[in-house]
């Protein structure tokens, strides 16, 4: 049936589904009560309306407004945090180890797979970094310990070097509840670098 | 995000989906272009709209029509198949090792679940068996073969042996590849049981 096909297809597509799994879901949409699907797809619509950009940090945020932590002005203005995505953003939230501002670059760079640096909000990242360097006394790298993001990382700071504001990335080493004999050599070389005074 | 949110909620009730893949697919499709987004939706009212039961053997096909196998008059008579689902459907065709026709129960029987004989085709399935009586030699139920399944198949054997067709149901047994060691000792034994000549 050509029409089931099509949601199949559709299905696909999402992150990490494969053909079994996406014959499910679109069954399970066909099986679903008038009411549950219209609520399904009403959802979706409401969401690409309502959800934009945070015109500061690039988060998501509703009306296209500034979000939440941009409009909070308790928050420590001297530090800037910079993610590749805005679910990086909640993952430091939930450590409630971070009280400064963010910026999503909204990607990484990565030249195997053809993406550079003019997608991500980096003229955006420039130009408040200008407009707020007397504020702005820290910017923490905070990109995805891979490849893209330590490439990433490397380029953003070659960039904000001489601006004025002191640059760091987040520390690297040992997961906490991590076994020696598990953990991979470039972690555990990172780790030896890294190492602290008891 | 509320709108996220509520995104998020409807993706939690797919089969299997948990909440961490559920906000990565409303992610995925807050990313997604306008177009790839509307084709989403598109296809999911379409779907519904234009699929629903054969008249027939009550498996899916578009516009409410006679369903493929339904309509192919070359097809063995005077078998009949009584699934739980119509994708058990497709199992038995991929095996093409049946050439009769098809009736879907569109469930089982679980007195746990409170799902009793009357949420299933059974009406419908007298009225043809009685209708096609002297066409239908051997109506084979091929339920699953778990509690709800063997249950649904003794529900069903009970209520069509006066009708006059012999009545089977699938082989149990060992399964091809299978390892004796690692089999279920309920499946051995029905594997013992069904021992054929050699």
């Amino acid at each position: 049936m050509k029409s089931l096909q099509r949601l199949i297809d559709a299905f696909r597509k999402f992150p990490g589904v494969g053909p079994r799994q996406a014959e499910r879901y679109a069954l399970y949409l066909l099986r679903a009560s008038e009411a549950q699907a219209a609520e399904f797809t009403k959802a979706i619509l409401e969401m690409r309306l309502k959800i934009g950009c945070c015109p500061k940090c690039f988060a998501y945020s509703e009306n296209a407004s500034l979000c939440e932590i941009c409009s909070d002005d308790t928050r420590d203005s001297s530090l800037l945090c910079i993610v590749e995505e805005p679910k990086d953003i909640e993952a430091i939230e939930k450590t409630k180890s971070y009280n400064g501002y963010y910026h999503v670059l909204h990607g990484s760079i990565s030249p195997i797979e053809g993406r550079d640096a003019k997608n991500l909000k980096l003229k955006e990242l420039l130009e408040r970094v200008e407009k707020e360097k007397n504020t702005i006394k820290e910017i923490i790298i905070a990109t995805n310990p891979d490849t893209e993001g330590q490439t990433t990382a490397l380029y953003l700071a070659d960039m904000l070097r001489t601006l004025g504001p002191k640059i760091t990335r987040l520390g690297y080493g040992m997961p906490l509840g991590g076994n020696i004999d598990y953990i991979d050599e470039m972690t555990l070389s990172h780790a030896l670098k890294g190492r602290t005074k008891l």
